[in-house]
C-alpha cells in the first residue's frame, strides 16, 4: 500500500471539485491506496509542502463528497506555475520527488488543464528516469473544451448550459420592448469558440437567439457584419449576437485591440469585444445596443451544473485512479464518444505527450460557410453536455458549498 | 359581468409574469369577470388596440400558468411610456376609455413600478371623473425594491437570489490563486441600493465576501476606500466589493461619469462605475484587480428565482382582482410585513397617490457608521426574502417557458 497526492491547477470551472471527489472515491475503493493527500494551490503549494490529509474529511462522509460535488472552483487551490524543463533545471523535480519519498506517495493525480498536462508529462518521464514508482496521472478539465484526444472537457457542458439558458433569459429580457435593438454577448475563448457556439443552444420553436455567432476560428469582416445585421433588421426587431472574446480580423488582430479607448492619464486601454462591436453598431446602424459580458459567472456558476458533465467529471476521476492501479502513468483520463443517440461514452486514456500544450478548436465544417453562425453537427455534439440539472441543497435561501479546513 | 384588461410596464423582473399569473388566477376565480384582455406592449400598445384575448391560452391550462410563473421579463411586452397629464392634453386618455367601452372594461390591472403608477393614478382620476365605471389597479413590480407602501417588491427578492448566490460562486472563483486579488462586482441600482445590499446574503462561516459594500445612499470617499482596501490585504489575499452602479462622490457626481474614457474618435465615453473603481485599485494599490457586471441576468435570471418571491407575486396579482372586485380604484396591492421570524406578511392596498412617482431608499441607520457596510438589521430584512428555489422545468437541457402568440 502506499499512498496518493492529488491536486488542481490552471483556472476553474464548476466540475473540478467533482472530478476531485471521483479521485477521492476511487482512491478509498482501491486496495493499492492508503493515505489521501491534497495538495493546496496545485504543484506550488505541493513545493512548499502544503499538504491537507483528506481521509478524515472524506471517509465516511459522503455527505461532503456529495457537497463537493457541488462547489465550483477548486477545493484544494489553484496556481499558474510552469514547471521547467528538467534537463534545464531539475530543482522543483527533485523537490517534488523528495516528498513523493517522504510521503510514501505512489500515484499522483493532477487535475488541469493543458499546461497542467504539459506539467504531468515531465513529472512522468522525471519520475520514470529517477526509477521512482509513481505513477503520474493527468485528469483533464477546462470550460474551454480545448484539449485534444477527449472527446469533450469536464467544465465545459456545465459552461454551456449557463452560457445557453443565459442567453435564452436574455433574449426575453429584450423581446419586451417594441423597438429595434442590438444585444452583444461576449462569451469566454481566447483561440477556440466552444463556449460562444453553445449559445445556439438556446434556440428554441420561438426564439432564434442568438441571431448571429462570431467565432475566433474565422476571421471576423467587420463590413459583412454590418451589412448582415442590417438585412436581420429589416426582418425583426430584436438581434442577439453571440460573440467570442477572442474574435480577430483578417490580419489577425484581436477586435479587443481595437477599441482603442484612452483614460483620462492617456494610457490606452484594451476594450472588450463585446464593447467593439456595440460601437460599430453604434457608428453604423445607430440602434438601440447593449453589450453584455457574461465574464466569471460562465466558469463558476455551480447552480447551473450540467448534470451529465458532473457524472462524467467524477467518472473521469475515478477512470483516472484504475488507470494508475493498472499501472499507467503519464497518461490523461478520457472519454470517447460512442454515439450521439442514445448519448454514450466510454472511459480510456491518452498519451499525455499528445495532449500537452495542444489546442482543439472547431472544426471548419462546423461554421456555416459566411462564418457567422454554426451548423446542425454542431448542435447534434453540444446537446447531450447540457442535459440534466445538478441542483445543489440549499439552507436558508442559499446554495451549500464545501470548504478547505484553513491551514 | 364585465371584461378586465391587464398589461405591463417599465423594466423586467423575473416575477412580472407571476404577477400576470395571479391577476389571471384572480380574474378566472372572479364572478364578476368575463373576458381577460392581455394588452400588449403596456399602455403603448394598448392605444394601439394590440389586445389578446387570454381566455382560451389559461383557462383549463394550469401548465401554461405554471409556465408562466416560471418566464422571465414580460409576457406581454413592456413599453417606456409616461401618459401627459390629461389637464394638458386628454388625447391619451379618451381614447383608452372609448376603449374600454369598446370592450366593456370594467377592470384595468398594471403591473409595474414608479412610473406605471403614475400611469395608474392619472387614469383613475381621469375615469371617475368621466363618471366611466373602471376600477384602474396598479401591481407593483421592480427589481429595485424602491416602492414606497409596501414591505418589498416582487422581483426584487430574486434578483437578491441570483446576486448573493452569484457572489458567493464568484468568491470560491477569487480564493483558488495565493495571491492580492480584488473583484469588484457592480450591481444595479442608480439611486437605491437595495441589490447590492442583498449582496451580503452570501456571507456564510467560511466566507466574509462581499468584504465591503458601497451604496448610493452614502456619499463615496475615494481616499476612504483606498485605506480601507490596504488595511484588509494585510489580513487576506481576496477582498470582494460590491458595488451599485449608482454611486456618487461628496459633490453628488456619478462615479460612473469620472472614468473620462476617450474612444478612438475622441467621443467620451461613461464608464461603468466597476471599472472605475478598478482603475482606483491599479493605480493606488496595483495588486491584481478585476471588474464584473452582473447587468441584465440580475433582472432575468429565472433559473434562480426565489420561491418566496414568486409566491408573493401570484398573491399580488391575486390581491389586486380582490381590490376591484369590492370596488376599489386607483390602489395598488401590497404587502405589509407581519413579522421577521416566522415571517410573515398580510396583503393590502396603498393609495397610488402616494406611491407614483415617489423613491424607498435604505434608511441609513441599516448602513454602518463609515459607509461601507450594511448592519444586521438590513440582512434581517433581507433573509427571508430569497427562501426557497422556483425551479422551471427542463426539457433538452433548458428549461421551459412561455411565449406570447404572434400577433
Amino acid at each position: 500500500m502506499k499512498n496518493c497526492l492529488i491536486a488542481q491547477s490552471g483556472g476553474p470551472t464548476v466540475a473540478i471539485n467533482a472530478s476531485l471527489s471521483g479521485v477521492i472515491r476511487g482512491a478509498m475503493a482501491s486496495d493499492q491506496i492508503d493515505r489521501i493527500y491534497g495538495g493546496r494551490n496545485g504543484i506550488q503549494g505541493i513545493l512548499e509542502e502544503r499538504l491537507l490529509l483528506l481521509n478524515p474529511i472524506f471517509e465516511n462522509h459522503e455527505e461532503n463528497l456529495v457537497k463537493l460535488e457541488h462547489t465550483p472552483a477548486m477545493y484544494l487551490g489553484s496556481c499558474r506555475y510552469k514547471m521547467k524543463d528538467y534537463k534545464e533545471d531539475s530543482t522543483d523535480y527533485d523537490k517534488l520527488c523528495a516528498l513523493f519519498e517522504k510521503y510514501e506517495i505512489g500515484f499522483f493525480f493532477y487535475i488541469g488543464g493543458n499546461d497542467s498536462m504539459d506539467t504531468v508529462a515531465k513529472l512522468s518521464v522525471y519520475t520514470r528516469e529517477q526509477g521512482l514508482d509513481v505513477k503520474v496521472i493527468g485528469i483533464p478539465k477546462t470550460i474551454d473544451n480545448d484539449l485534444t484526444m477527449i472527446d469533450h472537457t469536464p467544465g465545459f457542458g456545465s459552461a454551456a448550459k449557463f452560457i445557453s439558458t443565459a442567453m435564452l433569459e436574455m433574449a426575453h429580457d429584450t423581446y419586451i420592448y417594441n423597438i429595434d435593438t442590438v444585444l452583444i454577448v461576449e462569451i469566454m475563448g481566447r483561440n477556440a469558440g466552444w463556449l460562444t457556439a453553445a449559445a445556439s443552444l438556446a434556440r428554441n420553436e420561438y426564439s432564434e437567439a442568438p441571431h448571429l455567432i462570431y467565432l475566433p476560428e474565422v476571421a471576423f469582416d467587420k463590413e459583412a457584419f454590418v451589412a448582415k445585421l442590417r438585412e436581420l433588421l429589416k426582418k425583426k426587431h430584436h438581434i442577439l449576437v453571440a460573440v467570442s472574446e477572442g474574435i480577430k480580423d483578417a490580419d489577425g488582430n484581436y477586435l479587443s485591440a481595437q477599441g482603442g479607448k484612452v483614460d483620462q492619464f492617456g494610457h490606452v486601454m484594451l476594450s472588450g469585444t463585446g464593447e467593439v462591436l456595440k460601437g460599430i453598431v453604434q457608428e453604423e446602424i445607430g440602434c438601440k445596443v447593449r453589450s453584455v459580458e457574461l465574464n466569471v459567472l460562465q466558469r463558476a456558476a455551480a447552480h447551473m451544473a450540467s448534470a451529465a458533465d458532473i457524472a462524467e467529471s467524477i467518472r473521469l476521476g475515478e477512470n483516472g485512479v484504475r488507470l494508475a492501479n493498472e499501472g499507467r502513468t503519464g497518461v490523461m483520463s478520457t472519454l470517447i464518444r460512442v454515439s450521439d443517440e442514445p448519448y454514450e461514452v466510454r472511459y480510456d486514456e491518452g498519451d499525455i505527450a499528445q495532449i500537452a500544450n495542444q489546442e482543439k478548436k472547431i472544426p471548419r465544417e462546423w461554421i456555416t460557410q459566411d462564418g457567422s453562425d454554426v451548423t446542425e453537427e454542431m448542435e447534434r455534439y453540444l446537446r447531450p453536455l447540457i442535459q440534466g440539472e445538478h441542483l445543489a441543497s440549499y439552507e436558508n435561501g442559499m446554495p451549500q458549498f464545501l470548504f478547505a479546513p484553513e491551514e
